[in-house]
C-alpha cells in the first residue's frame, strides 16, 4: 500500500473538519454574553506553562492508540503514548486476534465471494441499525487494505489457509493470527514504534483534558508514576498537544459504578472479561469537556460464561453448544427454566442478571447425548478445570446446586414430554419457541448429566465518543469537530450499534486509529 | 437583587481565576493544577449582574414543569416558568390523559389487586432492566397518592368507574381523564398556578445554563420574545436562580439532527407525534454543563402509524388489530413481507425505517374477514379519512401501491398455503414464528382487501438527564448532585429503561416534577 495514496484519501476525509484555528490569543468574549466560539465549555485551569510538548498525544496503548501513534510518527509528528497501567496493550493484547477483511486476497484464494457492502450490511443488521452508516462504510471499505498493511508494514502473521466465520457474518472473512491472540498484532506494533523511538509511557494517568476558550483541546494534565487505581498517586504534570490529542482509552467493562449508571443490572456480581484498567475515568472527562457520548447503554455481555474460570474461557462451548442447543438452562433457586435458551445473547444475559440481582443462581444443564455434540477434547478440559461437573442422577444435580428436587424433576420431565411428543425432524418445546430446535434434539434422560454455573461477563462497550469519519470527536453543543481532539476504538460509539460482531472490533481500532493519528499529525499546530 | 452581592461572589470566582467575561487576563492556575471543586466545567461567561432573580427557575411548562412550579410556590419560593413556544403545555397538553396508580381506591372498589411492587415489576420487565430501580420504586410508591393529589388539590376529573389496562401492565391500574387528554391535567395546573400569581412566560428560550466555578448552577441566559425556531430572535437577558433551576424541557422527538446522532435510522422521513417544539437545545446544553445524559438511544417509535393522518391517529387499530394479527405487512417496493408482523414495536419500527432509508415503502394489508375483528365504527372512520383504502382485487392493491403484481400475488398465496395447511386451532406461518398466531387466523382471500400505508412515528424519549430520587441532576465527573440543578419528566433518563409503558409517563412527570419543585424550594440560596 502506498502511503502517498492513503495520505491523499485522508485529505479527502479531513474535509470540512480541517478548519483548524491556531493561535494562543484568548478569545474576546462577545459582549452579549453569548456562548464562546464552538459553543463549548471553557477551562479555567489552563496551565500558564507546560511541562512538556508533543505534536500528538495519545491516550491508551491498545490497537487503536498504537495505530494512531504509528501513523502520526510516520507523518513526521513528535508523539507520546500514555498508558495508565504498568503494562502496554490494554484489552487488545488479551483479545482473540481475529480480524475481519471484506474482499481479501485470502477470500479470493479460497473462492469466497465478499464485498465491503456485505460486511457493512452484516454489521448494520447485528447493530439493529444504530450504527452510523458512514463509519461502517469507511471501516468495511478499508478493512482489506488495513489487514494487508498489518502484514506488509508491521509483519503480523496470520494463519495462511484459514478464515474464520464469526457469528453474524454472512461469509468466512476474518483473518486469524497465528497464536489466536491480539498480542500477535500489539507486539509488532510496539516493536515498530520502539524502532521509531516511541515507547508507551506506562503508569501515566490522564487527570484532565484542557479545552480552551476558543474550543480547542490544547493538552492534558497527567499523573506520572500513577499506581492504578490510586487516584492521587504519582506526580502531576502537564503535556501540551500542539496538533492533537487522540483518545484511545478503550471501554469501561470493569467500572461497576459507571456501568451501573448506563445499565443498572451490571452490578458488582457481574464479572468482566476485560483487563482491570478498563475503567471510565476518561469517559467522564470526555463528557465533561463537551464530547457527545452516545449509545453508552449498549454493553456486550456474554450470558454463557462461568464464575469458575477467567475471561470467557471454555464454558461457552458447553453452555451454548450442548446446554442451549440440546439441553436447558435453569434458575437453580427455583428449579425452573427462565428463558428461551436460544434467544439472543442480550436477552439471556439480561434475564440471568435480573435473577442474580434477586439473589438467584443460574446453571446450564445437559445430558450425555447433548455433550456428545461438543468438539472432542473440550468436555475433558472443562471437567479437569472444574468448570463443568458430572452427576449420575438428576437428584444428585438438584442437591449439588441447592435446587428443589421436585421442581427440577418436573422441569426436566416437562421438557422431555415436549420433545417426545413432537416430530423428531421438527422438535418442539414451549419455551424455545422463537427458534427452530436443532434436528437431533432428544429428551434429557441419558446419564451422566453435566452442569456449568452461569455468570454473565461484560465484554465490550459498543457506545462511546461520537466521531466523524476523520476520527474527530464531535462537540455536543455544535455537532462540529472539537479542534485538537480525535478518538478511536472502543472509546468511540456508533460503529457497532447495538451489537458488535466478533472480529469487527480489531478492524475498527486499526482503521480509525490510523485515521486519528494521521489526521492529528496533519492538523495545524497551535502555540 | 443585590448587584453588590453578585459582584462579591464573582470576585471569589476571579480569584482562583478563569479567563473571565470580556476579560483577556490569563488565568491564575492553582499550583497543583487540580480540577475545580466538584470536578465540573467552569463557565467563563457568568454575568456580572442579573436582569432578574427568582428562587426557583423552571424550564418547560408540561406536567413536570408545572408540578414543580406548584410545589415550589406552595413552599414559599418565588417562581418563574419559562416556555419557548407561544403556548403552554408542551407535549403534555396533547397527551392521552391516562395515569397509572398502583393500589388505588378505584382499584379497590373494582376488586383489582395491585401494589407498587407489581407496577415496578411491570415497568422493569418492559424496560429490559435498564430502569434505575430506585426511581421506579419511588414513582410506583407515590403513584396513588399523586393521582389523588391531582383530584384533591388540582381538581382533575377522571372517569368514575373505569380503569385502563395499557399494554405491559399486569392489571387495570390507570385512571383516565374525563376527556381522554392530558389537557384535563395541564389546564387545572395552569389555573391553580395563575391563582398563585405564576403564569408561564411564553416565547422565552433558554440559551445558556450558568454553572459556576464552585460547581453550582446559578442561573440562565434567555431570549425573551423568541420566535421558535429562530435561534437569534428575541432579546438576551439573564435570570438568577437563587435556589435552583428545574429542567423539565421534555424530549427531542422533533429534532432530526439530534435524534439521528442517537439513532441514525430516525431520518427526516420518520415523523413524530410530538409538538414541534420537542427539540434538543436543552439536551445539548445540559450535557455541556456536565449533566450525565443516559440511554438517549432508546426512542419509542410506533411502527403502525400512517403518513395520512397526524399523531398516532386511528391507523394503529387497523395496522395492528387487523393487519398484524390476521393479515400481513409488505414492502410495497418488492411485494414481499419483511418482518414478523407480531414482533415487538421496536423490531418492526426498525425494519420499516431501514427499508424507508433505502427508498422503499411499506403497507399493512388485510382482507374482509380480518377487518371484521375491528371495533365497530373504526373502519368507517379510517376509510372516510382516507387512511385505509379498500380494493376489490389483489391486482388492484398491487397497482395502487406500485407493487410488482407477480411478487405480491406469490406472497399472499404462500401465506395462504401456510395457514391452509396448518391446524386451525394452531395456525402456523413461516414468518410469524416468534408468536402463536391468534386462533381464527384464515387465508387472506375474502374481498374487499384493505390497506394502510405504514410510517413509523417518534413518540417518546426514554433517555435523558441522570437524576437521583431527589430529582437532582447528577454530575458526569463526580456522580454527585449538581448543586442548584434539578430535572424531571421526559428530559430525564433511567425511569423507563428500554420501553416506557403507556400511562407511566404522566405519573413520572408528576411525581418527579413535584419532588424537583419541592426540593429546589428547600435548597439553600446563594448570593
Amino acid at each position: 500500500m502506498s502511503d502517498e495514496k492513503s495520505n491523499l484519501s485522508r485529505r479527502g476525509f479531513l474535509g470540512a473538519g480541517g478548519a483548524i484555528m491556531g493561535g494562543l490569543a484568548l478569545t474576546q468574549l462577545p459582549l452579549d454574553g453569548a456562548a464562546p466560539k464552538g459553543g463549548t465549555v471553557v477551562d479555567s485551569t489552563m496551565p500558564r506553562k507546560w511541562d512538556e510538548t508533543f505534536d500528538v498525544v495519545i491516550v491508551g496503548s491498545g490497537f487503536a492508540g498504537l495505530a494512531a501513534a504509528y501513523e502520526a510518527k510516520k507523518a513526521g509528528a513528535s508523539v507520546v503514548v500514555l498508558e495508565k497501567m504498568p503494562t502496554a496493550g490494554g484489552n487488545s493484547i488479551i483479545n482473540g486476534g481475529i480480524v475481519s477483511a471484506a474482499g481479501s486476497p485470502l477470500q479470493a484464494r479460497m473462492g469466497i465471494k465478499d464485498s465491503p457492502e456485505l460486511m457493512a450490511k452484516d454489521m448494520m443488521v447485528a447493530g439493529l441499525g444504530l450504527n452510523h452508516p458512514d463509519l461502517v462504510k469507511l471501516i468495511s471499505e478499508k478493512s482489506t487494505e488495513t489487514v494487508l498493511w498489518t502484514i506488509s508494514e508491521l509483519g503480523v502473521k496470520y494463519l495462511d489457509n484459514e478464515l474464520v466465520q464469526e457469528g453474524g457474518h454472512t461469509v468466512k472473512r476474518s483473518y486469524k493470527t497465528y497464536n489466536s491472540s491480539g498480542s500477535a498484532i500489539v507486539l509488532p506494533q510496539l516493536a515498530k514504534l520502539k524502532a521509531l523511538g516511541v515507547e508507551p509511557r506506562l503508569e501515566t494517568f490522564v487527570t484532565r483534558i484542557y479545552r480552551d476558550k476558543d474550543g480547542r483541546v490544547k493538552g492534558l494534565q497527567i499523573r506520572e508514576g500513577y499506581e492504578f487505581p490510586k487516584a492521587d498517586s504519582g506526580k502531576l504534570k502537564t503535556i501540551r498537544a500542539r496538533k492533537g490529542v487522540v483518545l484511545a482509552h478503550g471501554g469501561f467493562g470493569q467500572d461497576v459504578a459507571y456501568r451501573m449508571i448506563q445499565d443498572p443490572k451490571l452490578t458488582a456480581k457481574v464479572e468482566s472479561t476485560n483487563q482491570p484498567g478498563a475503567t471510565a475515568e476518561m469517559w467522564r472527562e470526555a463528557s465533561r469537556i463537551g464530547c457527545n457520548i452516545i449509545q453508552g447503554d449498549w454493553i456486550q455481555v456474554g450470558p454463557w460464561a462461568s464464575p469458575d474460570e477467567k475471561g470467557f474461557g471454555l464454558a461457552p462451548h458447553f453452555a451454548q453448544e450442548a446446554a442451549s442447543m440440546y439441553g436447558i438452562w435453569l434458575d437453580a433457586t427455583t428449579g425452573k427454566r427462565f428463558i428461551d435458551e436460544l434467544a439472543n445473547r442480550k436477552i439471556r444475559a439480561d434475564a440471568i442478571m435480573m435473577l442474580m440481582n434477586q439473589g438467584h443462581k443460574c446453571i446450564a444443564f445437559a445430558d450425555a447425548k447433548a455433550v456428545s455434540r461438543l468438539t472432542p477434547g473440550v468436555l475433558d478440559k472443562l471437567q479437569k478445570s472444574g468448570v463443568v461437573k458430572a452427576y449420575n442422577t438428576l437428584e444428585a444435580v438438584a442437591d449439588a446446586y441447592g435446587m428443589p428436587r421436585a421442581a427440577f424433576l418436573e422441569t426436566v420431565a416437562k421438557y422431555n414430554t415436549n420433545i417426545r411428543n413432537s416430530d423428531p425432524k421438527n422438535p418442539k418445546d414451549d419455551i424455545k419457541v422463537s427458534t427452530r430446535l436443532p434436528e437431533g434434539t432428544v429428551p434429557l434422560e441419558t446419564a451422566p448429566f453435566y452442569v456449568s454455573r452461569l455468570l454473565p461477563k461484560v465484554h465490550h462497550c459498543m457506545g462511546g465518543i461520537y466521531t466523524n469519519t476523520a476520527a474527530q470527536a464531535m462537540d455536543v453543543s455544535t455537532d462540529k469537530p472539537i479542534e485538537g481532539l480525535y478518538a478511536a476504538g472502543e472509546a468511540t460509539g456508533g460503529v457497532h450499534g447495538a451489537v458488535r460482531l466478533g472480529s469487527c472490533a480489531v478492524i475498527d481500532c486499526l482503521v480509525m486509529g490510523r485515521a486519528a493519528g494521521s489526521n492529528a499529525a496533519k492538523a495545524k499546530a497551535w502555540g
